[in-house]
């Protein structure tokens, strides 16, 4: 099939190279026209765009176009294609990190031009050029069945890693609830590795177990995988801050818990260690140490002797 | 009524102040000699012993005696008051911080003798000598009614402050889980009073909301009322660490818990942020980030930029 | 003063009694005119108005109104008055248990058309009457100062249990990190008394134990206080059910916590484990279950035997 | 190489089975005499023993006996194996769910005796058959050397799956960690899974997605792949109690997360929650409701409106 791709980021530009390499023709987008240009002459099926407006032109209805950009600039992408000449019966997708709730907001909206939408979840990271992505499409069935053929392309296992989950909104709703237990597990072998690094009197060689667990053991699992690559390197890890990030799923993931009156304790707390490793003084601690020197008995460590 | 007192520290040199002043005659034992020459000189009803044997002799059967040395030294003192002298009938009470297990150990075997037990909870810090302690106390009817006397002087509001829980072992029980509630409720300050400071836009006066919420309000409590002492000094708590200590009882709350497969989340979630206000470089958020940088994406802050 | 009050429930209409025994005039107003009846006919300077426009007119400029109204209904209230008079100048406070940011969005509005606004939060539930309320609450320092002389009579402990706790919005985000807290430290007593009432060894009195730690214990709060007489009554609380419901600032000071990445694992627990309480037969265990039979060796318990 | 295996149970006597498939000799016993039998019958490298007498008559010195009995009957079956004529220089192996420090213990005693001993833990349950096991083993170098045939073929992966991670004590240590991780890791997917199906809007399919994240998805697993399996034959689980069981090694991890000072929140949930899922009537909810009742404004369910 023909489609566009919008985005030529990590995601993007891998997505482009494994569609191409699936016998897809790929017109391909980027704000940064080196990325377009590097595809174009790896890949006889690629061809540029100079704008969106270029892109539309090289695509014949219904028009086919994959959106992978930052979700904050997703609003402004749509209104700049419908600008640009999309049309009723053309297909957008979105296969970013937004919200689901925005997913549902802006199905509304294109409906409303007849414009079809669906919202993709995208999981596999930098392993998807080679392995294939997993994929969690919402939507209509109308709008699925355009982008069916590049999906199977794009997903792991001749096409297995691909479902279509349920109406728009959906897609990214089930990719949320997988980054949420995504949070869970890696805080779970988090503390699991940091008490046997703690446990001195057996001096245990964590990358050793990441293997040993991997053949054949209840927790094996692509992130123990990933986590042994990292431990063979550098056994300490020493290179790496404790400082851990988070790019939203996981808030978004609680923020529904607590919508739906679900409880998510595991899924909560892999979330808030993360906003407790970036805390270097944190008042909470110096209140709980005001108490503890005010009802007497308990000697309170200044600020000062704090290493 | 007429007792000794070994352990003359903070909470028990308080102690036989308060039980002085309250008409009780107290013979007065630390292995430092000051302290209890210091009491004997300031008040007519204390003596100061030179040792156990002086002590002992100080009393008539049934001789009441109470301990209030750290519990890694209980063990050894009833032993050496075994050695001095004490007999069939009289009664050694453990007023410290003791596991209630141990407690449980104790009474039996000093039952083997004859010897009375009683384990002592004993809450209330600094301001008990004024306001009076609360005091939960195990122990057989016998054991309580020697002693009944100096707790009612000893506990705050007339003697409401104390009471017989249980048998040996349920005094200490009993207070084990008073700190692992201390605990949750000092750390539900701790993260609503952190809150409030982060809402910058806001500005708001932590001391003015802690005695706002001290006059009629859901939360109103001793523990807020300390809090808000701090804050009258220092409303940053600038000169406080934010590394929390903790003194054992909220550990064997949370190991009962798990004994006993009663839930404690909150209760254990305390204990675990003073363990985490510890680490100043976790273990477990360098496997974090190693995974995250293995499935892609995700770039990850270099230790030399933690700050 | 002079004010009005709309919403004559539970907690208005006390505010209205607690408001004429301290000597101000208050015209009373709700859909259902029983209780400003009733409140008319006991208080010579409490007068019952008809509708809003029959409220507005028993006021003089400038009008100072107090909405005491469930949260859903704030909005159409705030139109109603807009709709029946209310004029520049005027202060509208909305006292009831609003989400701070509908009560910036409010004040903007409001602002717009050179009315007042404030929002309170307030504690203290059906004792307020009695013993005085503790309210928190945000505007500029023109809206409060009309209000004052009110907030001093509500308040408990001649005035120190109100304070002007920052601008609009700041009245209600207080509150709602109040009830954070609160549920954190319900949940932490619910858990030791579980832990306790547990202990069948100890067979320990749940009542007597609430009393103890009431005199002098570092846990002493009202909490416990209300914790003891509802102990006192009966000691198995066997006519209550433990399905545990929430009235929505839990949920708020959550969500505040993931916008502002602070760690609060207590209250989110605390608000967790209502959700669990109201689950009879969850999925999430059906899971762990399903896994457990998979990887073999461990029986499930089907569900006929589920008791 | 050939050994002993006493304990022919699910896990022994598949091992049995993976050891004569590799080459190995195996003498087997167990207090049921039939599983020996059986296994005798099918295997010509298999023989059983009559009693331990006979299991140490048949094996010739170093003798090699893999203990793989319940946790509680491992101390009564080394001391019937000294009893039945065990000598220095044999080695004792511990396959099952102890303890680490009965495993220290044991260590200790046998080697005053010089009988060697190792504690070996094994994950991989019923699966273990026919992919091999993953085994993490302690002990010294001479006692590890005895056994590591039989270890290669129990193994996955050509033997990749086992691993000499230190001293006694460390297999068991690794594997109770290896256990809290699981318990984590379930814990986040049955949260996960639970919120997608409370969101009745999108009717989400469960096994769909298992699948679809089971192809390239970083939550890909084990143990979602025995979810999967799970799912395919019920999407309700209907047949599936919701309470939780747990076999102790959960149980010791958060002990030693408490004893090692090092926070483990995800873990200790993922084990408290297994607790909750077996309350019916929580005296902790009670006692919250307690406190709403009596702080007041908040109708308390009654205990006969429960459902």
């Amino acid at each position: 099939m023909k489609l566009a791709m919008i985005g030529l980021g990590r995601m993007g530009g891998n997505m482009v190279k494994r569609l191409a390499g699936g016998g897809h023709d790929v017109v391909a987008y980027d704000v940064d026209a080196a990325p377009g240009a590097a595809l174009a002459a790896e890949f006889d099926s690629v061809s540029a765009a100079n704008d969106l407006q270029d892109m539309i032109a090289q695509l014949s209805a219904p028009r086919v176009v994959w959106v992978m950009v930052p979700h904050q600039f997703v609003d402004s992408t749509i209104a700049a294609l419908l600008d640009a000449g999309m049309e009723a019966g053309d297909l957008i997708i979105d296969g970013g990190n937004s919200n689901y709730k925005d997913g549902q907001r802006r199905g509304c909206e294109l409906a409303e031009q007849g414009i079809l939408f669906a919202d993709c979840g995208t999981s596999g990271g930098v392993w998807g050029l080679k392995n294939g992505y997993s994929l969690m499409i919402g939507g209509a069935d109308a709008a699925i069945a355009l982008i069916a053929p590049a999906l199977t392309t794009l997903a792991s296992n001749d096409g297995k890693g691909w479902g279509h989950v349920g109406p728009v909104g959906a897609g990214h709703f089930v990719k949320m609830v997988h980054n949420g237990i995504e949070y869970g597990m890696m805080q779970a072998f988090a503390e699991g590795f940091e008490l046997m690094k703690a446990k001195d009197e057996f001096d245990l060689d964590m990358h050793q177990i990441s293997r040993v667990w991997q053949h054949g053991s209840v927790v094996s699992s692509w992130l123990l995988d990933l986590t042994g690559d990292a431990l063979e390197q550098d056994g300490d890890l020493s290179s790496l801050s404790d400082w851990m990030d988070d790019s939203g799923e996981g808030r978004w993931t609680v923020n529904e818990s607590i919508d739906l009156g679900i409880p998510t304790p595991v899924l909560t707390l892999a979330l808030q260690m993360r906003f407790r490793s970036r805390e270097k003084d944190a008042f909470a601690g110096k209140i709980v140490n005001a108490m503890r020197a005010g009802f007497g008995g308990h000697p309170i460590r200044p600020v000062s002797q704090d290493e």
